[in-house]
């Protein structure tokens, strides 16, 4: 098991890359737009895991939403696994709340499914596969 | 660089064991009180890092005004540096707000610092000294 990356909701990709890349010591990727979240996100490698910063494309989007609510910070913890869909049926057989019954496409094409917040202590795991 | 920790405040210790444990298949290092920060905490490691659960011991602590305000969930980034003064040092010098203007030490006897949530878009950042 490894953490995949940590990612924090901010307002500005550049204004966030400004302040993280320097104490890292590394760049970030170029940014991507994934459209079905409604986002624009850049990572920074930190060994063998990253910082995932997620720009929201409009207000009216999970991450804009958190943002208005909540104001900037960590958004979500993404782990990766083997099979998303398995640890996905883990989660709901242990009791917990999903967000994604099924796993879809995420950022850098990666298979990805969320669990609820409610499933882990308020923490909103995501579950990244591992590319074969 | 690595991601050292990622502390996530929890109202119970076994609670948040019970869930994340099975998920990272490892098991939880034993509690440790750390009196000055007031709080309980123990690690679950996840490949070359960890998950770190932070349970208030009273209420009028840091971690018990968090649970408070926001409820359960992710508090603060560690991140593993070779010298904390110099971390810390670098974030003033690049205009940014500190908690602890000199290190300290902090859970498993390790020498940490931490910057203010405002140097870091929201994120408390906490740097943690590598042991020789």
């Amino acid at each position: 098991m490894q953490v995949d990356h940590l990612g924090i909701a901010v307002r500005s990709l550049d204004d966030a890359l400004a302040k993280f890349a320097p104490v890292v010591r590394e760049k970030g990727s170029p940014p991507e737009n994934v459209d079905a979240q409604g986002v624009r996100v850049s990572f920074l490698e930190v060994g063998e895991s990253h910082l995932e910063f997620l720009e929201p494309l409009r207000p009216d989007t999970p991450v804009g939403r958190f943002l208005e609510k909540r104001g900037e910070g960590m958004h979500h913890l993404a782990l990766r696994v083997p099979d998303v869909g398995e640890a996905l049926r883990q989660v709901r057989s242990a009791g917990g709340r999903l967000i994604d019954e099924v796993p879809r496409i995420g950022a850098r094409g990666r298979t990805v499914g969320f669990a609820h917040p409610t499933s882990f202590q308020g923490v909103l795991v995501e579950f990244v596969g591992v590319p074969p």
